[in-house]
């Protein structure tokens, strides 16, 4: 019997792997583009690192083990700890403010259940150093920089910015300080699309009663508690992002800032305000945002924030602090959907065709020098019938036949057939130092 | 106190990781020139994939564990089963020979060493479906071509071919076929190169006594059976490779074919026959090869061979097999050594300095269009004073300073100051559909 691989965990066969690597070679082109700095950390850290993090009931979900010297160790679940580690270690070597991004494959261990992952790939971008609204403003325009690189179109996703603070404010100055308080509202708030509104103004109309805040709100704004939180949410959701901006609508005047940067950055169409997106994550101290696409098909294709506080807690080293991930696959699910997948067949490549056995030598050759040159260029490994030949050309993607015969032992002359047309020209490869440097028609 | 990465493991950051990034671009450009296609399994495999390929010793240096749900499992160390389970699976759907790249991760836990790593990065190209020698050149031909892509030429590198078959031949016709044997005379060639001749003679001459194989060598080749293992490895030695050729002097017919097909790959100069050269993977079963720096500086930079019997053993599928390994360390080394590292600054990039923060949306703009015309371009997130801003576009090896100020806002006229030279010209982007389609040079 053949071995199975783990449960969870994805083989990447070519067609597959193509895609993935599409998807990271425009994660990294658009990073590049924005001046972000590649970097890596290990896969394996010590478990340690996630419980000062995220306390010890994360413990519950990662992939952690004792290694065999005893140690607690942990399949990475994210990045953000090791990224806050190694910034804090060195942060003097580097101009602030840092621009930073990876592609981590990142591990989880939950029950398994059908289809569920244990691991995926994941972009992220960081900028630590920066306190300004600048810099969620550079992370949403890098996103929506790499979404456009992939062929998706703004009708296809939509950037949802939301301000956590925002709403602690808001408990705060009605007295509302205490960590499951705040905690509970935030809850309600994460779960508001997915419950009937009757059932949210109810289960608010109860957390309100349970601190006392009735009052106030009939008071002072002649409303239920519920009234008010869906008067403010739907300040953000009223879906015209221009007349947001002119009339300062949102309640939230850090957002007002973040779109008034994204407005200049060109974002208009991209970026809408929802103030129900607290994301789950308790560090996050600012501004959080949530992209999705907008049939509302998939989970979210990426989320992040601002968490000012992680470097102090990890690395000793106050520094703000603003990221994102995205993760490979829902993108690709959406890709896919959108019929937005690469085919096989990427640019020009060149599949020698060998008429007689006896020219091989040549056309090994020919093979050689043509990828010194940059060409792509494959042949057949052993001999083969020229109908096969061909047969192999097309099946392997290639877009050219290069027919290796006496001609070209003769006068340098191949047959050159462009495999869906049919068409075939006769050129003259000329090699200089060993290379192809041009593959020139030949008269008839 | 901060947290520490475990031992073993790297941090990559920016400069590390900008080489790194460098080695896997070149790994998978040649891999496409050459018509190999990339795919990738799991980081995390079934301890048993492992036991069944190499036996329970190889347990030992394996970095393996119990998982939450009791599976004995283990973090790749190679990924050649993977490789073999993946391919063995589903040969069906692709057609024969099959050229799969990858670029793994591999892991090991040996007894912590000052320096040593437990974890690399490691380029694996494969060809299964192909029993023809053509298969080992085009491999051959694959590392040469990527060496060559990362600057390297053939004077600082050597690829040394020999042929385990040859051996195990020799030893048949000599009656020697218990696997203790042909380990332990396997084992006297592998370190031949590190120990003196005079204690390998010695060597030799009793593992012969031992299998009484010395009175055969003594009537038929009139001398000693060492005399006779070093003619033999010195026939492949002698350097000139052309010689070896013409004359067929090699002592395997398999590497005389070898050497036709490299030579009419162009690479003569490349290459070197040295059959004291036997891997230490049990599992070759025919040519097997290293590539070595030349100076003898460093360990092996690659290494792989023919296992025309590993599908079967996987994935019971008879498919004969040939592959490499090629690690990211060594060759990092060797770049490093050779002053082969690329500078960070890498192609043309901007860095908009923006001469009064009024101008800032307008600058915000005009780096948001560069970017969606493929400009790399970056500006600074909050206000800083001009000279501040030309030092940190110098700090973050940007090529240019584009300089946003009132001739921009009234004219759409930016200064374009080439940092290294200081020279500075007036320019005015073109902007179509929301991207800048080039830099125009202005009249002064």
């Amino acid at each position: 019997m053949s071995l199975q691989s783990l449960s969870g965990f994805r083989d990447f066969y070519p067609g597959d792997c193509a895609l993935r690597e599409h998807i990271f070679s425009v994660w990294r082109a658009s990073s590049r583009a924005f001046g972000f700095s590649q970097y890596d950390g290990p896969p394996l850290e010590p478990l340690e690192l996630y419980q000062k993090k995220s306390g010890d009931e994360i413990v519950g979900q990662l992939y952690n083990f004792t290694d065999k010297g005893g140690r607690e160790v942990a399949l990475r679940p994210e990045l953000t700890p090791t990224f806050a580690r190694m910034a804090g270690a060195r942060h003097r070597d580097y101009k602030k403010p840092l621009k930073w991004f990876a592609i981590p494959q990142l591990f989880r261990y939950e029950r398994a259940q059908r289809g569920r992952l244990r691991e995926h790939f994941q972009w992220n971008g960081d900028i630590v150093g920066e306190p300004s609204l600048s810099a969620e403003a550079e992370l949403l325009a890098l996103i929506d920089h790499a979404l456009r690189g992939l062929g998706l179109t703004r009708e296809d996703y939509v950037i949802r910015v939301s301000d956590r603070v925002f709403w602690l404010d808001f408990l705060a100055d009605r007295g509302v300080t205490d960590e499951k308080g705040i905690y509970n509202f935030l809850q309600m708030l994460d779960k508001i699309e997915r419950t009937p509104e009757d059932e949210v103004r109810k289960k608010l109309n109860q957390f309100a009663g349970s601190y006392n805040l009735m009052l106030r709100s009939l008071e002072e704004e002649k409303r239920e508690f519920a009234d008010e939180v869906f008067t403010l949410l739907k300040t953000g959701t009223t879906g015209s992002f221009l007349d947001e901006i002119k009339e300062k609508k949102t309640a939230s005047p850090r957002l007002n800032t973040l779109l008034e940067y994204c407005d200049a950055l060109g974002l208009s169409d991209a970026v809408e305000v929802d103030l129900s997106i607290v994301r789950g994550l308790a560090y996050y101290t600012g501004v959080v945002f949530e992209v999705h696409d907008r049939g509302g098909k998939f989970r979210a294709i990426a989320g992040g924030g601002r968490y000012d506080n992680l470097l102090k807690l990890i690395a000793d080293v106050d520094l703000p602090a603003v990221g994102f991930g995205m993760g490979d696959v829902v993108l690709g699910e959406l890709l896919r959907d959108k019929n937005l997948v690469p085919s096989a067949a990427d640019g020009d490549s060149y599949y020698l065709v060998i008429t007689d056995e006896t020219l091989r030598p040549q056309a090994l050759t020919l093979a050689a020098t043509l990828r010194a040159g940059g060409y792509r260029a494959d042949y057949p490994l052993s001999a083969a019938k020229v109908g096969k030949q061909f047969q192999a050309a097309e099946e392997r993607g290639h877009r050219f036949a290069l027919i290796v015969g006496q001609e070209y032992a003769a006068d340098g002359v191949c047959g050159l057939k462009t495999l869906a047309t049919r068409e075939q020209v006769n050129i003259r490869p000329l090699i200089e130092h060993g290379k192809v440097t041009s593959l020139a028609p030949v008269a008839c």
